[in-house]
């Protein structure tokens, strides 16, 4: 754990340069709009250690794969979100010298990321012999002008004085730290220096992946009005220079307004063309009004979702900055778009699409936003379902297999070990059909496109299994469970549990599909019959002496015990132990088969629910950041209240306080909902089932009271769990809603809240 | 199965140029002399598809290892044998033409190796329109000289004027196809055209892997007279021109000697004096009496290990070039070399040593070569400990792990499944040292330095042990079998046998050993008793039903069925299924359970190795080089005759009728043990457990009698098995052998032969 900012419900601040730890700060420190997203590069530039990164949602390069050995059915390259052009440089010199706080002197200095509106504020002064200035920058990217980026920087002059230059251009010649080949994913185009833009390609590839075309363009205002500067232009770069000779007291403020477009939206020769037009939009407000207009998007957003944690400021910090930093990331308006691991902030896992969407966001942005930003996940996968079938031939295999790692639908990642077993994504994708169709009501996806996605999923698991002789039982050989800590193992109970589920499912919806699509599908009833059988006859490994379900075939042969007994410098395991040893140990990585039980909850007695909690928790290593979560949610519902408060500690702020250590890599986005998660559906207990909503709330013990909404069926329903439960309606129709197994009536402007003693 | 050359007993020939299969023919006309080696490229060139080879043993390059996703424990870097400088090279033009036989017209192509001495001859008629000329090639690498090459070109004009220029050169500038990163791992130091000479050195690394320096040398000879031609030079590249004005009927010889000397044995600044020397020993035989002296070795090398086989000329062929190719890649002279998959034939496996040696090359090598050629292989070993002690340290584990794939010690392989998990290798590794004591009756290896290598390995094994609470057994969780096509299993039946197997004899050794190696390996009783509780408590997975031993846990839960159920047009398996479909299915690529029962013969019942053998054979596609041979063996031994021919079909002509469709690439140098096995171990059921050697032979049905030679314990004895069993003494002091548990006794000159009936 390292915590580098400040406490505060709102703000994330800190007053140090962190020199050892700039990736880390910078991570957290990243701000998007769901278009584009920037770490918390220094717009001066900074020659210590760091991460440069700029990435524009959708632009990616299908790296080709780097393997040992190639084994038939491997993807052909690894999808990378591309290092864009940076578009924040505004080098800085006084009176001559390069501003670097890697080398300059300087005092004061204050880096905050304000939550309400995604604004990135830093000051400091720097200090020379003859002179000290303060400069304050602000940027933003607008959610009002998605394609636009504000930057702001302040100059006052404290004492003696200062000829200030400042350098404000666009790179494109930048690179990915993670590359297999070659550094550079771009080529330039076009570079103007006085349109004051370039145009970039990406690479030729021999994957049919098309190329893509991004132009960036800026435009400078000094003071408020317009301004040029001193243009200059190598091929991918261009830069315009302003100076200001200022004296004590004398201020300069430098506007720098970016407008990015992409051939996802704009076609490379009319790139030029709507550019501008943009950048007059940009251009009609201030930066002020910008910000303004931008804020109150923002504040919209807030509105549905916001939680608030009464009695810990840390709390209350962490779960704010997971939402903002989600929101960030996606909102749903580009349907061709998902939710990357690291967001915007980071290189790691190629930006690409994982399971974590289906199974960690979804239930959560369900309740926070409204229902079309969750129909738009779904939709991302309908709309992927060819890659889907691509991938279960490559396998040889029937059906369809949604990839674990992609941009297109067509799976892109490396090891086999993921690539051809870790198939319990496809259950996920199937999972989030489900939920969707319970929590909204809205069975117009489930009848229709989804349909075909359960169809596709069914077929896959029908191909998948083999039937033992032996054990006259449907088996699942050679999968990778959501512990990734083993590999390889036979009959994972999770998988085996959810591919007979998934088929389940497929069954019961085809009974109610559109009769266009349920004919197209054309499932016989031999088919239909075969899927029954495997789901009567699907091997599920259990313990009857310890009455729990068995994690993997022989899992109980391992030399188990508690994870209390690793050293605590041997933690985490994956940074200190060789794959291995940690293969062979006993230790789970995250939630496997208690990811089942959550999933499938109401299947459970509590006495299951407790034995299986209680013999793998204390296994758990938590050493993904999606582990912690479910795991809160379980112990919160089995009355473990200690526990889940100390889990939901490691989700909710495991980014901010660099859990895991590796926070300087870029934020662990999809897991930002665990938080949340742990908050409404572990400590309040929200469960929506067979049209209901109900809950079990409690409250942490060092809790005054906390809150949060959902949107629910067209409501907006407030929740306030303090010493009592208070349940208002914001917004919509009148409801019935269970808590503790009791029905509570809610209905607008009767009651403010209706209150339930907990 | 494609055959391309003629069947002969004593040569290899085809009269094609084989243009789509020029790779394979390359191959197959590899020649080598332990210190260097050839592929059977054009000393004039090809323009088309081949595979450029010259390797020179023992000349490597750490390539950086290139993984998906780092795992801790990975090895840095996968060790390559380098393709080295180019010296074969002989360009010629004829009336301004350049001889290509890609693009020239041709006719009465013949290439031969002549598997006496290793001797590649080739011959074919150009045909110009002014002018035919008849081209005859013969080169050799000296067993006399074993840094000097003999290249010989004969042209004879047929009809009309031939100006002839022959271009020869040593060219430096050549590349890995199996290159990770950069196609270049050799840098110029020195070129100089008078002299004749180039001068390279590898690539710097960051792995502390000396880099290796080359010195290759040429000189020519013009009808026995040398010459030095027109020369010139570029870096890392020299040439010498020599032109020929002939009329019909008249012919010129060009004869090229070259010296090859390395870092390995000569430093840097010696090396060219060093060359010069050989040089001058080289020329001061011409081309026919270096032949001359270098067959003579040859003819040495045959006397002990020449096998027969009356009645069936294919069969004959096979083994011979199997001994022969064998014999060109390693004789034991240098011990810091061992045997690559590939030999000096092919890039692919890295050319580094695997557990193949031990576990296929050495059985053979004891019995065909002079002692000191085994104890070389053994030796190589213990002077790699420390490396061995460094893989396990980066698993986190004690002792020794030799290494899967290495050139110095140190694992160099790249996948986890093979790297962390294939550990039966280090038991091969022990059990050579016991094949080694058994055979030659020499026990100063084991009592010393072998000892300290079996109390590494033992270490190692009773620390990768654990103990299942559940089952109160210890276990081997997390292997890879020599069955490739399973990977993470646990439990593997082989591999559990023989980690016990290692820890018995090392106990058993110890109380033997030398009184200063038992001293400074200081067991201890409490170590010692663990590795008795290990050995005592070992699980070795069983079926009692059936009546096997298991593969692994749950291999019996597969969907078994027998390979022959595989349609043809999927076999291989491994060049037409998924991965994920090899793994889960039920077929085996190699003896695995088989394997333990062929080395631990004498601890199974006849009726457990039928069971074992009718159970698993049946599953097994023998897609490794590896598997026909183990299994003509047992099936020898279990009566099944013509199962047993069949297999040996496959091992004795594997690269001959290219089986595996992968000779191309480069000869199977260390599975080409499997063929000799087959008639020995197999056919004649030569076994030597506890200071006897017996037999129980058999005639295979086609074959009129075959013979073979055993150098055992200081004699030489020949057995030739027809109607009768022949033995007889061809050198050394008399002995009792045993033939179907009758005792024989075989005294010099006493009698020619000891004929027993069969």
């Amino acid at each position: 754990m390292k915590r580098i900012f400040e406490i505060d419900p709102w703000l994330i601040t800190s007053h140090q340069l962190e020199v050892k730890d700039k990736r880390l700060q910078e991570s957290i420190t990243a701000i998007g709009n769901g278009y584009m997203g920037l770490r918390g590069n220094f717009e001066e530039g900074y020659s210590g250690d760091h991460l440069q990164g700029t990435y524009i949602a959708g632009t990616w390069f299908p790296d080709k794969t780097r393997v040992g050995w190639w084994k038939n059915g491997y993807p052909e390259y690894f999808g990378k979100v591309i290092n864009a052009p940076s578009f924040i440089d505004i080098g800085i010199t006084v009176n001559g010298v390069r501003v670097d706080l890697a080398k300059s002197k300087f005092r004061d200095f204050t880096l905050t990321l304000d939550m309400h509106q995604g604004l990135l504020r830093r000051s400091f002064v720097l200090e020379q012999e003859t002179a000290t200035v303060r400069f304050e920058f602000a940027r933003f990217l607008s959610l009002r002008v998605r394609q636009a980026a504000f930057i702001q920087v302040t100059a006052t002059v404290l004492s003696g004085n200062a000829a200030i230059k400042f350098d404000a251009g666009i790179n494109g010649n930048v690179v990915n730290e993670d590359s297999n080949y070659d550094d550079h994913f771009w080529l330039p185009d076009a570079t103007d220096a006085t349109a004051g833009y370039i145009q970039m390609t990406t690479r030729p590839n021999p994957f049919k992946v098309p190329q893509f075309t991004v132009l960036v363009q800026q435009a400078l205002r000094r003071d408020g009005v317009p301004i040029q500067g001193n243009v200059s232009s190598e091929p991918g770069r261009v830069n315009a220079q302003v100076t200001a000779k200022l004296a004590a007291g004398e201020q300069v403020t430098l506007e720098k307004d970016v407008v990015v477009v992409t051939s996802r939206d704009v076609a490379k020769d009319a790139q030029l063309v709507a550019t501008q037009k943009l950048m007059q939009t940009a251009q009609a407000q201030s930066f002020r009004e910008n910000l303004r207009s931008h804020e109150a998007l923002w504040a919209q957003r807030w509105r549905g979702s916001d939680v608030t944690i009464d009695g810990d400021v840390a709390a209350q910090q962490g779960i704010r900055f997971n939402i903002a930093q989600m929101f960030m990331t996606y909102y749903g308006e580009d349907k061709r778009l998902n939710i990357g691991p690291k967001g915007f902030t980071g290189e790691k896992y190629g930006g690409a699409t994982y399971w974590d969407t289906e199974a960690y966001v979804v239930p959560m942005y369900l309740a926070v936003t409204p229902p079309d930003v969750t129909h738009a996940l779904l939709q991302y996968r309908h709309d992927q379902l060819p890659g889907a079938y691509h991938n279960a031939q490559q396998q040889g295999l029937a059906g369809a297999l949604f990839p674990m790692v992609t941009f297109n639908g067509i799976e892109c990642h490396n090891e086999w070990e993921i690539t051809f077993e870790e198939l319990h994504r496809n259950a996920a994708v199937a999972f989030a059909i489900y939920q969707y169709t319970a929590y909204t009501g809205d069975e117009s996806y489930v009848n229709g496109p989804g349909l075909e996605v359960l169809v596709g999923i069914a077929r896959f698991w029908a191909d998948r299994v083999h039937f033992s002789q032996r054990k006259q039982m449907y088996m699942l050989h050679g999968v990778t469970g959501p512990n990734e800590y083993e590999n390889n193992v036979n009959n994972n109970w999770y998988t085996n549990t959810m591919a007979s589920w998934c088929l389940e499912y497929a069954l019961q919806r085809l009974a109610k599909g559109n009769a266009d699509v349920v004919a197209k599908l054309a499932v016989s009833d031999t088919e239909a019959a075969h899927w029954q059988d495997i789901i009567d006859r699907m091997y599920r490994p259990e313990d009857k002496q310890l009455g729990i379900f068995v994690q993997n075939d022989t899992f109980l042969d391992k030399d188990i015990r508690p994870a209390s007994s690793i050293p605590a410098d041997q933690r985490p395991i994956n940074q200190h132990w060789s794959w291995d040893r940690i293969l062979r140990s006993p230790f789970i990585k995250q939630a496997d088969v208690l990811q089942g039980i959550y999933f499938l909850n109401d299947r459970f007695t509590q006495a299951e629910k407790e034995r299986n909690f209680d013999f793998y928790e204390p296994l758990t290593v938590h050493e993904s950041s999606l582990s912690a979560s479910i795991h809160a949610i379980l112990a919160a519902e089995l009355g473990k209240s200690a526990k889940a408060v100390e889990l939901y500690a490691r989700t909710a702020r495991l980014d901010l306080d660099n859990y895991n250590n590796d926070t300087d890599d870029g934020l662990h986005i999809t897991s930002m909902s665990g938080g949340w998660l742990a908050i409404v559906q572990g400590f309040a207990g929200m469960r929506y089932n067979h049209d209901t909503l109900s809950f079990k709330p409690f409250l942490p013990d060092k809790w005054h009271s906390y809150s949060f909404k959902l949107n629910y069926r067209g409501r907006i329903i407030g929740v306030r769990i303090g010493k009592q439960a208070e349940f208002t309606l914001l917004d919509g129709p009148e409801l019935d809603v269970m808590v503790f197994d009791q029905q509570v009536h809610l209905q607008e402007g009767v009651h403010d809240a209706q209150r339930i003693d907990i």
